[in-house]
């Protein structure tokens, strides 16, 4: 092993140690609180749970989520040359730019829900000189996984390390939780190799077509992805050696970022397919992680449900969408800010005028628990 | 029939005939820029979706619903009596005016989102002198359906039409968009009811537990249902007969504003339980009203799926809510607004520099369709 790379293990390695679990007496607190306002219990479902998850994260019952961040980390895929994207590589850089200047879906419902947008090349095929763009490029893309390692484990570990300096960064500047997303052409390739790898799952079991493609451009996706583990043979119990053998760019830092919004404190929010594996990457690296992960949307992408089961995760909305970037996270922090409003605003039982007789008899009843969706 | 009552039956027949289907060219008008945006066609699912039915509605592409109302109408119902709530009657009084005043679940989100509060008594059981609460009263309450009808007819249309004056009344004032809620403690016995009936479905099928109640006070108001049904003998095929009989004052003016939102051609969102059982009664009154109708999340209340499906609409989230007020209402309008920031601000294909052979390559795939949550 190079110094270099041994430098990156001990410091991603002394991060994760650093992650805590969330703080249990400020949870029964918020559980606490949740009882004494003016409703039936358990009658505002996951704006509830939601609102004792961030009292475990930040130690406080009342929380205000007054700056938001969704980062989106980009790269490009060496695997697009075997034409498992319905895209050319050349929309990665396009949507980069666009995404960083306002226009693309994630960056319009950002701007729409309040939270700053955070465009961070982490390996995108072109040079990018653009004030806008967050440059940690450590690559004109992957290589090729169906022709060997995606990169090298030393770059693997500087991908996840610059997700943890961004998630981290974001909580220096203020930021009271952060959204994961992405933008790179083959990603879902890439995505559903390294889930397949790390769940022992059949690749068509965690495979879907992306943005879409066409039943011959399927074929040739679980075909070489299938050739890309057997070739590369990454060892699943090594989440960086699995990144670095069939991930990507993307993945390595989203995984990071989760990991550094747990050492920071924060929550993060999980968007699609892309991300979700990202945070089962996380999870698997740093099990606490998984405490401050805040599910958004249930991506149409397949593998999405086998990622999010494996984590216990579940979406708080459906919506049918697959564009990835982030762009559920917003929708996901307006519900965080419904949760908090509720606990910051409702009034108690006392407060209402509502009187003992009511409270004696919903006591007598079963508590609720909150359906699956 | 009373000379009075024609009257209402007239304006309500009046009103009805004079709501319009969607704009069908706005809706294609839509459908056409939608798929000129740089995203993978689809990929935004369910935003793609209600930004077309807002074209229909409005008649523009472009929208912005920059004036947002809850109504949220109030009443009591003397079906109480039989003991089939957990909560005392006077509770509707207590909510009724911690709603006007902020203080209720739907009140704090409804303020978070920047929705305006109308709350509207329309047969709350007690003297409401305060200015916060829009006065519509048409009785202390209803009368005991296990007893006899809830209502006289009279009273049925002018409560129907009450809530059609306010949906009007939100237009004029030149809000965009509504959300239709309630409080009354014992509504969704009488909700139950209507839906039993409107629907042929056994009691069971279509009662819950409401607030949350014994199983002893569930077998009760099964029971109580049931004889109120036995008893009244409601017409299935005339909604104001069911509702004056087996219903309440909040259902009635509920159906009434879905109305009144079709006819000022803005949309109408659904909360949960009772304003979804309420939906059915403006649809069957009033088929078009449909089209007009945005649902919001998926009640823990049993007898939701039933109305649910019985409309054809399916709800946009799921986050275990059973509060009522209009609280659902508040996080639809948001995906709502998530829907303008989309087709109004994101780039199109050729402002987002993306060529013409990646467009070429999507449009051999085939589209994709948006799951039920």
């Amino acid at each position: 092993m190079k110094h270099g790379a041994d430098i990156y293990e001990k410091t991603l390695s002394s991060v994760i140690k650093g992650v805590a679990p969330l703080d249990a007496h400020a949870e029964d607190e918020a559980r606490e609180y949740q009882s004494r306002l003016a409703k039936p219990p358990g009658s505002l479902g996951r704006l509830e749970e939601l609102s004792v998850q961030l009292a475990g994260i930040t130690g406080r019952v009342h929380n205000e989520l007054d700056k938001k961040r969704v980062i989106s980390f980009c790269a490009d895929n060496g695997v697009t040359e075997e034409g498992v994207a319905s895209a050319p590589q050349s929309v990665t850089l396009s949507q980069t730019l666009n995404m960083a200047h306002g226009k693309t879906g994630a960056a319009v419902l950002a701007k729409r829900f309040g939270c700053e947008m955070r465009v961070c090349d982490v390996g995108v095929n072109a040079e990018i000189n653009d004030p806008a763009v967050t440059d940690r490029k450590l690559a004109y893309g992957t290589q090729n996984i169906a022709k060997g390692a995606a990169m090298t484990r030393d770059q693997a570990l500087r991908a996840v390390l610059c997700g943890v300096e961004l998630a981290c960064a974001a909580a220096d500047d203020g930021v009271k939780v952060i959204g994961v997303g992405e933008m790179g052409i083959g990603n879902t390739t890439t995505s559903s190799a390294v889930l397949s790898v790390l769940t022992g799952r059949a690749v068509e079991e965690v495979t879907g077509r992306g943005a879409g493609i066409t039943d011959e451009a399927y074929k040739r996706k679980l075909s070489v992805i299938k050739k890309a583990i057997t070739l590369n043979e990454p060892d699943k119990n090594d989440v960086v050696d699995v990144i670095s053998k069939v991930g990507g760019f993307d993945i390595a830092a989203m995984a990071g970022a989760f990991i550094g919004a747990a050492y920071s404190r924060i929550p993060a929010v999980v968007d699609g397919f892309i991300s979700v594996v990202a945070a089962l990457c996380a999870y698997r690296l740093c099990p606490l992680s998984r405490e401050y992960m805040i599910p958004s949307h249930r991506s149409f992408e397949i593998g999405y449900a086998a990622a999010v089961n494996e984590l216990g995760l579940r979406p708080l909305f459906d919506l049918g969408m697959r564009l990835g970037e982030g762009s559920g996270c917003p929708i996901a922090m307006m519900m965080l800010d419904g949760a908090c409003a509720v606990i910051n605003g409702m009034a108690t039982f006392c407060e209402a005028n509502i009187n003992d007789e009511y409270l004696d008899e919903i006591r007598k009843t079963d508590s609720f628990s909150v359906k699956d969706i």
